[in-house]
């Protein structure tokens, strides 16, 4: 899987609602309500990120949800970084 | 409930395993063979946080999770971090 230049990273986060470059990875955060509400999204995101073989670096703090995603293999971001980020668009999109 | 003093923490922190006082909070890491095995444990770890209504801020990349524990509300460490490390380690070592 092939790193994205920046400027290809530029194109695709225009896509996305509210990801930041940053470090050689796209970071977005997320609030809910409660901490149930939180992990639901994450066991939902969990099985995806499985699926896909590409995982989130994540951090959850009781209704927050930090992701961060880039592809270690690479050194950068991938379109991987990208598909999964549409996914977790699409599951918090859909809470 | 009452925020620990250092001794009470230290006392505390004998009886566990690989857990270490820091910044007002206990800490400690795991790493398990893949991600299923790092969620699953994390999905067990939620109920059991949700039950307590005491919740760990936590960071899982792969196949490692770094727990911290500590009262918000009371500005440090109190029995319900300690309560939740004791569920915390009972859960790992079951698995």
């Amino acid at each position: 899987m092939k790193k994205l230049s920046e400027k290809e990273i530029e194109q695709q986060l225009a896509g996305l609602d509210g990801w930041e470059f940053n470090d050689d990875g796209i970071e977005t955060s997320f609030e809910f309500e409660h901490f149930k509400d939180a992990f639901s999204v994450m066991t939902r995101i969990a099985f995806e990120a499985e699926l896909q073989q590409h995982h989130p670096d994540w951090t959850n703090v009781y209704n927050k949800l930090f992701i961060r995603l880039s592809t270690h293999d690479a050194g950068g971001v991938t379109q991987n970084d990208f598909d999964l980020a549409k996914i977790i668009e699409g599951i918090v999109e859909s809470e």
